[in-house]
């Protein structure tokens, strides 16, 4: 078995929330973030579960770390998460100031640092992170393709 | 006194929000979002008070709403905001597919529904509202410029 880099043990802790996520029948994402190299926030998406537009993973973890850290500015920290930030979460990332930001799977339909639009390019915005996509990319995108497979499976389809 | 239209009449009612920022010294932005024509959320930026980095007004009015209606969705509901909306923002309309947008004042440190960007020409979301921007714009505007003009005085500037 091939031996896992740093940023892959990390992503694969943001994969276990994903997991989570499609336990209780959600869009598997997952995402935690680390402050100085510990771990201060976990999230997983919980949009239909909470009918709250904004609960996705990422987001929710980003919440989290504010209320940790008693601050809204999460300097010193790092967001892994499985998918590729939409631009709500990309925009909580930058509202935020996350420094270094880690995902899996590119998302063509809405990802916001490279596949529709990367917020880096922008200008204007007071705060660009530093951005790693594709870490465990198949795993990530493979988790999205079993759960909307199966969603089919279940409409008979 | 000029008789105000209908926007202009709900603008009046986000700058109200936005004055109970300015009140606790935060940067003074509000929301309203009414759905078919009743409001039934209001916020005004709360970001350094909780200290949450998602603590935007229209953030905060689009999670009252969304409770209020049991639903992530929000259609049928519009939003009045008197900046003009963030990427965080902009996202979380995007992710509620609120259909109709009013703003007040533009915003060319981070607007993205025309100043830095325009969320409605990035190809590959899944929704894209109707946006109209300056509504009761110098006044909007005023309230931001007042309020920045007030923090140099008490820092001495």
């Amino acid at each position: 078995m091939k031996k896992l880099n740093e940023h892959e043990k990390y992503m694969k802790l943001a994969i276990k929330e994903a997991l989570k996520a499609s336990e209780i029948d959600e869009v598997p994402v997952g995402a935690i973030i680390l402050f100085e190299g510990k771990i201060i926030a976990r999230g997983y998406n919980k949009r239909n579960k909470s009918q709250n537009a904004t609960a996705h993973a990422e987001h929710i973890a980003i919440e989290k770390a504010c209320k940790k850290l008693k601050s809204w500015r999460l300097e010193n920290c790092e967001l892994y998460v499985t998918l590729e930030p939409c631009p709500m979460c990309a925009g909580a990332i930058i509202q935020s100031r996350i420094p270094k930001v880690y995902f899996g799977a590119f998302d063509p339909k809405g990802g916001c640092f490279g596949s529709c639009v990367d917020f880096r390019e922008i200008k204007g915005f007071n705060h660009y992170p530093n951005v790693q996509g594709g870490i465990l990319q198949e795993e990530c995108a493979m988790l999205l393709k079993e759960f909307f497979k199966s969603k089919r499976k279940n409409k008979g389809e």
